[in-house]
């Protein structure tokens, strides 16, 4: 998507040089208050930054590995079998550096897949095509999710989303702003309210920042403003993303999302959740078997920003000694959620079934 | 209220001496980070306290107001008609500080009317003796508001509460929080959940410091987690305080409130709204006509709080040129309210029309 008057991916390798392959990515700690772009010249600066989440989001951090494996067979010696082990050293390693994301593993396995039975030669060529294909295909299934979710926003509508699930972390669209970029670029009017999110502020941060970049007009606001806004009739519908959805339809997401979905049931207003069909968990019954990760304290209790001299900053808004809860997810029922905008339309939970049934 | 071991209200009179009457306050701008008080000489020095928001609440305020009437009693030359029209002019001063502050007026001419008839050498005393009685019907009110809640909460029960409507803003006591001081002092076990109340965050700076004085426990938690933590049956009930309600049980209270209300009904929890019977507003029909002040983009756009290095900051969390919405209320509907703690007991809404009436 747009930034500046430029195109972007969220991560992306330059063509490969004498000196192998770099690989650059936008510096999302430094948003919105800084737009930089890393430039990592072997796989172990790719890993260190998937580490240290210079990038962050399951489908962006699984195309910078995939590019990560593609620098290890640039660099691999030329000899076949320690060539091998040099690539099985740096699979290993890129794997250990966000050891939940599911995506991560796919990716690393998509590339390495690709190299089994190249030569030493066609090593880096066959690497990076292969990167360069899982890349497009993640794209690609987040343009689709926005071509169906683009149909369900009316002109002038005001689209309610919670949190950050744009193209920064989906490498290009997005999944819940998908929609709201196709819609936009096809010359529908529309307005994004975009929920600050609390705790981590993604919203005020990366949504904002997304949008502004793409030309979107847009409003933030509180979390606690939605059941307001809803009552007067402000928002047309609400689409958010999602971590996990189980087999009937329940969907974690960010904190707060079960929230918007049961008030935008109580005013009679569609929810969506816009993911690709990889998100869909057939192993998982329902939202009950979905672990929440209780996160940090501190990120309640302080709020991170850029102070008016404008010095990164953190402030803290309680007293000494509080204690806080920090949920990082919740889940929203099935019965709450209209549908689900996925790449291959805009299904239904009971439809969503059947999908999943076919795909086993 | 207790701070450290001492107890305060959230202003006072000194005993009056031969230089006047001196008003002290919490200086509640400064909290939860510095606890200070504030000493005002004459009731000018009131007035500016009370517009620059040291002090904030309506019965707060009211209070306040009340003292800066006896300071100016005091301080008014001993000629009958200088004296009075001394008097005047500093009403009218006092009451211009904070013109929608509808308690103001009320104890502005509280204290009027108890100087109507007194001699110039009784002025002084007079006027006290109302701002003193003033002040403590207030407390009483909200020490029964407490009594007839405290019944309420289970023992071991995790209570939610939402903004700050604890004895700062009261005097005394408080309202949401009063059943909670009350069942403290009896000796049940509670926990409090304090949202943290985005944008201004009166949860994490006020509910908190006020639940620590008092030894209370308490976790803050972003007001996005209350739905998760209700469906896990971690909340026992939730009480809140109201800024206005309309005769038909409609509740106006600080944003994000009617979101906690719905989310409550549906997982089948008890949502309270504690008031003073002064609270409601029988020429209001319903929540419909209660309007909404929309204030500041800039509350949403930065947060404040304490550096690292102690000193109060705003940091800024949204790009250069966002822009924000921030509706300061909502309206809570009255069937998503179980009942109201009043000073005159726990009423329903149709109890709440007939009490009405009666006082009507």
């Amino acid at each position: 998507m747009k930034v500046g008057e430029r195109h972007y991916r969220a991560v992306w390798a330059d063509s490969p040089g004498a000196a192998g392959l770099t690989v650059r990515m936008i510096e999302q700690r430094l948003l919105p208050h800084r737009f930089e772009i890393v430039g990592l010249e072997s796989h172990m600066d790719t890993a260190r930054a998937i580490r240290d989440m210079v990038i962050r989001g399951a489908p962006s951090i699984g195309a910078a590995a995939a590019y990560g494996m593609a620098q290890a067979a640039a660099e691999a010696p030329p000899d076949e079998a320690d060539g091998a082990a040099y690539l099985r050293e740096a699979k290993a390693h890129l794997a250990g550096t966000r050891p939940t994301a599911f995506d991560l593993f796919d990716a690393l396995d998509h590339v390495a897949g690709a190299l089994e039975g190249a030569s030493a030669k066609d090593r880096a060529r066959a690497a990076l095509e292969a990167a360069e294909a899982y890349a497009d295909r993640t794209v690609e299934r987040c343009r689709r999710i926005g071509e169906h979710g683009a149909a369900l926003i009316p002109e002038g509508g005001v689209v309610l989303t919670h949190c950050n699930a744009g193209w920064l972390a989906t490498l290009d669209w997005g999944t819940a702003l998908a929609p709201v970029y196709a819609a936009h670029r096809a010359g529908v009017r529309l307005s994004v309210l975009a929920d600050e999110t609390r705790p981590r502020m993604q919203g005020a941060n990366l949504t904002a920042w997304e949008l502004a970049g793409e030309g979107v007009d847009y409003r933030i606001a509180a979390d606690n403003a939605a059941g307001l806004l809803m009552r007067r009739g402000e928002i047309a519908l609400a689409i958010v993303g999602a971590d996990r959805i189980a087999a009937n339809g329940d969907a974690a997401n960010k904190i707060g999302t079960c929230e918007k979905a049961l008030l935008a049931r109580e005013h009679g207003i569609p929810f969506y959740v816009a993911a690709p069909s990889s998100t869909f968990d057939p192993a998982c019954p329902s939202g009950d078997s979905i672990p929440i990760e209780e996160r940090s304290e501190d990120e309640v209790l302080y709020v991170h920003g850029i102070a008016d001299d404008g010095t990164p900053t953190r402030v803290r808004v309680a007293p000494p000694g509080a204690r806080a809860r920090n949920p990082a997810f919740d889940v929203t029922p099935a019965s709450w959620i209209t549908g689900y905008i996925t790449e291959h339309g805009v299904l239904t939970a009971d439809q969503l079934g059947e999908a999943l049934a076919r795909r086993g």
